[in-house]
């Protein structure tokens, strides 16, 4: 039955294109409340479409932020339900002048289609939307039950879109959820994205004396909350990249053999070449693959102290501060991690200075899928049926929250079936997709619900 | 004899006052070319004023910079020449906002004069040109030979100085040095000021990736520089605030038993007042006051590495720099101490980044004088006179690069007799200077001149 579909995806290529183009010219940048009327336009512009091809009880669910779009169609007897989730928000277009054309001006070169959003995610996003318009359209019915939620806050850390699900967890829940809001690991190869990172920082500062010193009369008598700060933080990893924090290792998932090898032959980036290191320097005992895939990492994302200009300023400053961040495998707990590290910090810190941790909230929870589940295998064929060509099966060392959100509140299988590639420029200037993840994409997901109609969970 | 000159001095006492406030008046900053007009003007007060009281070969030393005032009075058969040191320029008045009374209007209040210069040095430079004048209109002549150099750079670096002593080396040549451009322990306690620290400074860099990286994609591959330059800079020194960079120490002249009496006898500040600071932090084995005046220190003055802003940003930075500088004692070679450094952090630098050592070019040996040096005991002497109060003895972890040079070049002694004191805001607003100071400075001046008629090198 597909068929019909596929056919009327093709034929119909160029007014689909045309149409996304009118979803990306919405200003829809959730961080500036200026947006507030392009955020509503956004938002319409999915539950109009949502109305017009048959979807039902299709609403906003306003919050104290931007609402959420709902709508469902349920029309699949004894099929399996998928909870679909999206975001309509885009990032801000800053700096605009290193955009090679209007970031909200949608443009096809290169064979991509440039603009912001084209990628996060509103390409996506409308990826699925014109595959159920096509089976609608043609077979009149879809071959799962569906529900959709596509949110507007996904760009400022979906602060509204957990109290939601919760609220309405038995509206929205399913039997699995599908997100496409990721990537491949390079462009035409197909991947499935079967784990995630979780997440925690902190901050910490140490004060010293009341105000910058002068180093000839007081070195020697105020301790340096740079130097005491850099101790500090050089006790936390060694220089073979294994994290010293007692503790921190506690429970975290090993890495199986068959995963290791799994990750070893995905497709790596050359790393001399695109980050123009010397080297790589992964933990003591793993490669490079499998530490930014599935080892836990600590990283100083800053560090600032005392004078900053050009040549010299013979004081002893202030105040240090670092701010650190973890990115955290299965079986971490990301508070009892966080809670490890500040206790860690507050120990080694020298007599002489004052030591203050700030725990930010932020933290979420690793989110793995054995890569053997029968969902990931469907992925799998779908892609190939896609794009010609086998799907790698990968982690990525990146934290997406919304998945461990929904992980937390449903316990279902989360499904990251993504279609961008590494030169989208995701949330940076001359944001774009490429026109074949667009359309193999919309292949893979008509091969996609056709087979997981089988699926029973 | 003297007794006439001291009369003179305190019949003269508001005239005296009144012409240091148009001193005072002159905008003679050296860091702003707008100010050129007022660095001639008050070079030109210099001269007048030589040239009024009966100095001879009175001029200016044109520079590429600001002119150097010379003038000699050479009258006192066999008696010693003293070269007298000062500077006319002042640091800018910024932020005038934070003056409780305009920079450049004199105001006493709080039996203080308050003005930019007043203490730093114009103030101190009036000072000896007052008792010259002194001495002139009653029994007109000095008891010593004089020669004045007093220049327009000091705020500035000095930059021209070296050269123009060095190529009038025996015009300038003298037996012993004065410099007037210091201060005392303590409002009221007379402070004889025998060594100062020397100085050297580096700036260290590490380069990670060519830009900075999302942490959980690149973490686990990418070294991290600022984490890099944590374990590098902590290798510097231990929480004993002992340095650990191999020969750091070699040389460095050991302090007597007489001397760390002298330190740990001479008032010192409570710390935990002043800076609020939790507790002294000296060098294991030493005390704060020997420390501070007397031993070695390497300080990390600015350390500056990817995101500073609110809150955290997951990245891996590029860069990472910090800045050292070091105060040496004497027998601690400035530029070997430096390279010690520079290879020190090219040694213990990690895999996976590039290290780079900027190594500045200011610096300079240390500074000491025998205490018990008879010029030493002789400006003991005068500072009793004058004040009524035994003077300590102490060194002074700062360094004052001019005293370095002038040691350089002549290979005399330099004796600092400075009247500031630590609450005369030099470099800040509310520079003042107290009116103290200025009378009972100028006893002990006169004190001093005849006593070191006696003296014969």
């Amino acid at each position: 039955m597909s068929e019909e579909v596929l056919k009327y995806l093709k034929e119909n290529q160029d007014n689909l294109l045309e149409k996304l183009s009118q979803f990306l010219t919405i200003r829809s940048i959730s961080t500036d409340s200026v947006h507030i009327e392009d955020i509503a336009q956004a938002a319409n512009f999915v539950v109009d479409y949502l109305k017009d091809i048959g979807f039902q009880s299709v609403q906003l669910h306003e919050t104290t932020g931007h609402p959420i779009v709902y709508g469902e169609w349920l029309g699949a007897e004894n099929g399996p339900t998928v909870l679909l989730y999206g975001h309509y928000d885009v990032q801000p277009a800053d700096p605009i002048e290193l955009w090679d054309s209007e970031p909200f001006t949608p443009e096809i070169r290169n064979e991509r289609i440039y603009a912001r959003g084209s990628s996060d995610d509103k390409g996506q996003v409308f990826m699925h939307l014109a595959v159920f318009e096509a089976y609608m359209k043609t077979i009149k019915e879809l071959p799962i039950n569906v529900k959709i939620c596509v949110e507007g806050e996904e760009e400022i850390g979906s602060s509204n879109l957990y109290e939601v699900l919760k609220e309405k967890k038995e509206l929205y829940n399913a039997d699995f959820v599908v997100i496409s809001d990721s990537g491949m690991v390079e462009s035409g190869q197909p991947t499935i994205l079967y784990g995630l990172k979780g997440f925690t920082g902190l901050e910490v500062s140490v004060t010293g004396p009341n105000r910058d010193l002068h180093s000839g009369l007081y070195g020697g008598a105020a301790k340096n909350p740079a130097m005491a700060l850099s101790h500090m933080i050089a006790s936390l990893k060694n220089n073979d990249e294994v994290v010293t924090v007692p503790g921190f290792y506690d429970n975290a998932e090993e890495l199986s053999a068959e995963e290791r090898q799994l990750m070893n032959e995905s497709p790596g980036e050359d790393y001399t070449k695109t980050i123009g290191i010397i080297e790589e320097t992964p933990e003591k005992g793993f490669t490079a693959k499998e530490h930014t895939m599935a080892r836990p990492t600590l990283e100083i994302n800053g560090f600032y102290s005392g004078y900053s200009g050009e040549g010299i300023k013979t004081i002893i400053p202030s105040t240090a501060t670092a701010k650190i961040s973890c990115r955290l495998v299965p079986g971490q707990d990301p508070d009892r991690v966080q809670k490890l590290i500040a206790t860690h910090l507050e120990k080694v810190a020298p007599v002489g200075v004052n030591v203050k941790v700030n725990r930010f909230p932020l933290s979420g929870k690793a989110y793995k899928m054995d890569p053997n589940h029968p969902l990931l295998k469907i992925a799998a064929k779908s892609l190939y049926n896609g794009f010609g060509k086998e799907a790698v099966f990968v982690r990525l060392g990146g934290s997406i929250p919304v998945v461990e959100m929904i992980d937390r509140i449903f316990k279902i299988p989360v499904i990251l079936l993504g279609f961008g590639t590494p030169e989208d420029n995701l949330h940076s200037p001359n944001e774009s997709f490429p026109l074949e993840s667009f359309y193999k994409g919309m292949k893979v997901l008509v091969s996609y619900w056709d087979e997981v109609a089988k699926y029973n969970s």
